[in-house]
């Protein structure tokens, strides 16, 4: 596949990273919040619980992160946890799969977006009133670009990925530096009470268990796009498993650093967060004002007030992170479309990688769909992260049992006693994963579930049957167009009887004309519709007077239609000779601009359509470039991602548009 | 055109009546009570003009009976207004007269359906709430209809028309034989007083002249639909002219005694009826409940009460006429679009006149564009008709003043002293008709232009200038393809090469070959695109064991794209040898269901949109009928409509799908 031409284009690590990590890095923004705002429904009673449920979340994450290293190794071909769960586990479990991360990709445009957009209001309030609005502007942004197709440019993804890195790790070392001055930062809304739910804070039992794994469950978000790296092995420079695992493995050790200093910087800093802004006592205008992000909150407190250029530098990164983790998922949901394709469980126009054409109606379902959800929950990340974590570990569940199936496989034809051990290691290390992120999928259905991931669960549900059906079609057509007996199936026809569609005798028609005699048919003739008895009679004239070679026949049409009878005498001309084929020639014009499309070729179209229901006819489309048509003879540019799957970018050898 | 065959299905005027005057006199329904509207402004000071003014309606509506009887003796051929415009004042003014007519037909939908849901809510108060879901719920009723096509009949019309026909002069009779025994009937709100606007009880001078030519103007909404009959000629019986124009006289007679008997009737029950039901001091509940109609207010009197049988009658009646008279502009609208499209003021699809296909877009905007006013107006007929009565005037004052060009030129030809005298008092009539619906169409376009008649000139403005660009569009086009030199155009390729595209080894493939050679290109050869590695392989394996006799060509596609390899190789093939031909044969499969079309095709479909901006290429599509292929190969069914314009309501010769 030209792949050494390729080398060039794949990534260094330092590349890598911010491009694949965005995503399960941005997400740090938001799950400290989504603990504490759990956690929070008890007033401050239970605030004693976030290390110990941020502590069990960064196990969680190096459990994953481990895990997913060894998928990295055996699948280097970056199909990720749908090629894991197919491969080892059976079709239907890949289904399962592939339906969890279609959803997952809507859920992280909607997560991300809502919550960069909440980090920009965090830093100008007065923009409140607008959520929705900007969440829809950033979707519809986003949309564009990758519908128009961007040059991609590694950079363009590290920057802001660094840039965030950079701010977080700032702000936590300086609150660290600040505590050990005994200068500890103090948030805003430290000083604010917050009135617990009825009867909530004194919980205690089950109860109590339950509020925690709530709390553990929505903390869970921080795990949101660990297995990214997984799917893209092969953008990767060589040696790849072996580049991939380390960039997966700085990947995990940043989130954990990150997630537990901003976790441990929001204890020290006390901060308080309330689902409702107006069960925070002391909090002024809670109707109208909005309550600060976790990290705003962190930012103002650590840089001295939310008008510091920090503060400002903090919020900004987070917020273009964010969005640049929404337009991973822009590249990711067409390419698992484009494999799932494929495999005939999607339309196979997806499929085709290259044409950036077979992108676009992924990405457009993709906006609509986040689009949608941003609008029906106006945009608020707590309520749409209900819907988010149910279909991530529903595929990190699926995986690693496929992985204990791989390695199970593995050790059943494996004698050499090194690469034993080594299956024996990572089968370990996967059979922990699938049992923590098993147990983990049921904590957050029992919690999740009547707050929202019902949806998620539907959705994915209606996914998988719509897949099966499309699988099951396209196998029933190829039942049925199976040679069986390539003689008889192979045998030509007889003759061929030309027939040449004509409405008016213009340049067109006389190419179509043309066109016709120059295939020597057996027999030809031209045909016409008598609709207007002027425009017929000028046409036996004009056919005359030119002396045009080729006899006319004109069909009579008493109800002025054209379509029926035309269809009606190919029958017949075929039912005459069922051994013969009848070619239909039609003079179709090339237009430039889409209204043109509008005003020409509709009946040709239309009649074309009918005629192919008869057995025995072709139909031959005799092109006349109109003037305008030039302006659209463009080839579809690259599709967007291309870097994510070590595709060049830009194709070289693209013709100038009518130039040939 | 058959038309021997046709006559037993022309109608006669008792079915004449029915279907071209639903229309006309559904207005009725409305007229009075919108005059009374804009009197009672100024409370009840100014209800002695209603006599004043019904008596103007009733004269202009003679003048333009009068007026039209001539345009139907003179255009017997049903262009009506649009063609007496264009053919006598040029195709601009055409073009005003058809653009106001399109507007109108949506005017038709809204006001009639918005009135008849008004009747429905006057006997049943309780659906008041869903005034506007109840308009759209019928809006979507008349496009399924006629969207799908039921056969029509003429007495589905006669009887709704005769019924109301009935019910209102049984009532007018009834309550004048009331006041005849001294019983004069009283309306339920002739003991409400009315709150004048303020200041507006003791208008004078000016400006009582001017709220007396805006009641005026509103009740000229009882011309509405005149003018159907002018456009129905052909569908009567001979003498077709004579009994269209006994048709027009009857239908305007019946118009002008409803029209004028209402009228009285109202003013004898002493109706008050204000455009804001709270200014009716003693009205209860105003910001809850609905005022009833006129009508309904008259039968409730007359009849004894709103519980009353026959109370019930007049309202069903009143509100099937009205849905009767929308659903006539859905065959209208359909039939004035197809003659635009003839003269290339619309897209050609349009003209189709058999086709049902060429009506359904026509009846979907139509649909769409009265359901968003009906929205936007909350299906209020007050305010919808200000948008309503000046297209009607416009295209009335055209067409008058196109008669008497007409009638200028047909005297200065003409020698025969009769013809002259007859000439003479026709051109008098019309001129008459012209100078007066002229005088009208200013009244309306003073009092009317800022309460909302603006967006009907607005909306005929757009629609101008679209159908001057699509005019201009399709001259360029002829001019573009009309033959300079036919000996050098219709020079033949001087051979043709063959190439099928071939991506498996299945039935289709081995049609699509054999077809191929039954043409015996000059050359022949088979194409495939390398994207998947084993496909190509298993390919070229087949290719062998079936021993196909065709070279089969594979191209190297890098970046796993098909179009653009196939697109450049014909490219090259082309020139190569610039006065050859390239026929592409591409397979294609015939499906049966909508959604099978999402799954097949589409990557073909793209490759020859491209394909065919190549000079000197023409794209063949070989069918294979899948199972389902005989499911939708169905023709179209008629159109709607077909009995105003004569045709018959069915095709008996269609064929059973599958059969052939």
């Amino acid at each position: 596949m030209r792949s050494e031409e390729l080398g060039e284009t794949l990534l260094p690590k330092r590349l890598a990273l911010p491009i694949f990590a965005s995503d399960p890095l941005s997400s740090v923004a938001y799950a400290t919040q989504e603990i504490l705002l759990v956690l929070t429904v008890g007033g401050t009673a239970f605030l004693y619980l976030t290390p110990w449920i941020a502590a069990a979340v960064v196990a969680l994450m190096t459990v994953v992160v481990l895990s997913y290293r060894q998928v990295v190794h055996a699948y280097p071909s970056g199909g990720g946890s749908y090629e894991v769960a197919s491969t080892n586990l059976g079709a239907n479990a890949g289904l399962v799969v592939a339906a969890s991360l279609l959803v997952d990709y809507v859920m992280t445009v909607a997560v991300s977006v809502a919550s960069g957009v909440d980090n920009i209001i965090s830093a100008f309030p007065g923009f409140d009133d607008f959520r929705v609005l900007m969440a829809l502007a950033f979707v519809a942004l986003l949309t564009a670009v990758n519908l128009r197709g961007v040059r991609e440019s590694g950079n363009a993804f590290a920057a802001p990925t660094y840039l965030f890195i950079g701010a977080m790790l700032l702000m936590i070392a300086t609150g660290l530096v600040r505590v050990a001055f005994g200068h500890a930062p103090e948030a805003a809304s430290a000083q604010y009470g917050i009135i617990p739910e009825d009867g909530k804070n004194t919980l205690a039992g089950f109860a109590l268990l339950m509020l925690g794994l709530r709390a553990f469950a929505s903390g869970c978000t921080a795990l949101t796009g660990v297995e990214a790296i997984s799917n893209g092995v092969p953008a990767f420079r060589k040696p790849k498993s072996k580049n991939a695992a380390a960039t997966m493995a700085a990947m995990g050790i940043i989130a954990v650093t990150m997630f537990a200093g901003v976790t441990a910087l929001a204890m020290i800093a006390d901060v308080h967060v309330a689902a409702d802004s107006c069960d925070l006592t002391g909090f002024p205008n809670c109707t109208t004002e909005p309550q600060q992000t976790v990290i705003a909150q962190l930012a103002a407190s650590v840089f001295g007030g939310d008008d510091s250029v920090l503060f400002y530098l903090v919020q900004a990164a987070t917020a273009l992170v964010l969005i640049l983790a929404a337009n991973t998922a822009f590249n990711g949901f067409p390419l698992l479309a484009s494999i799932l394709a494929e495999h005939r469980y999607l339309p196979r126009q997806l499929h085709t990688r290259g044409d950036r054409l077979a992108f676009s109606n992924g990405i457009i379902a993709l906006a609509l769909v986040a689009g949608a959800l941003l609008w029906a929950y106006d945009a608020n990340v707590t309520d749409l992260i209900h819907l988010y974590i149910l279909g991530v570990f529903t595929s990190f569940t699926l995986s690693q049992t496929g992985m204990v199936r791989h390695w199970n496989r593995t050790l059943a034809a494996e004698t050499d006693p090194a690469v034993r051990t080594a299956a024996h290691r990572a089968r370990a290390i996967n059979a922990l994963g699938a049992v923590t992120t098993a147990l983990v999928l049921v904590i957050v259905l029992i919690t999740k579930f009547t707050q929202g991931a019902w949806l998620a669960v539907l959705a994915a549900a209606v996914l998988w049957t719509m897949m099966h059906g499309i699988r099951r079609h396209y196998d029933a057509v190829a039942a049925e167009l199976a040679i069986t007996d390539p003689h008889e199936e192979a045998v030509r026809p007889q003759k061929v009887h030309g027939i040449v569609l004509v409405s008016k005798l213009h340049k067109a028609t006389l190419r179509a004309l043309g066109y016709a005699q120059a295939f020597r048919p057996d027999t030809l003739e031209a045909l016409s519709v008598a609709v207007e008895r002027d425009t017929t009679r000028q046409l036996k004239e004009a056919w005359d007077a030119y002396g045009i070679p080729v006899p006319l026949k004109i069909l009579d049409s008493p109800y002025r239609e054209i379509t029926k009878p035309v269809v009606q005498y190919v029958r017949t001309v075929r039912r005459n000779d069922p051994r013969d084929a009848v070619a239909v020639f039609i003079p179709e014009y090339v237009v430039g601009h889409w209204w043109e499309h509008v005003l020409h070729n509709q009946s040709a179209l239309w009649l074309k359509s009918r005629l192919l229901f008869t057995p025995g006819v072709m139909v031959i489309s005799v092109p006349w470039q109109l003037s305008s048509a030039p302006r659209a003879d463009r080839p579809a540019r690259r599709a967007p991602g291309a870097m994510r799957r070590g595709e060049p970018a830009q194709v070289k050898d693209v013709p100038e548009p009518g130039k040939l």
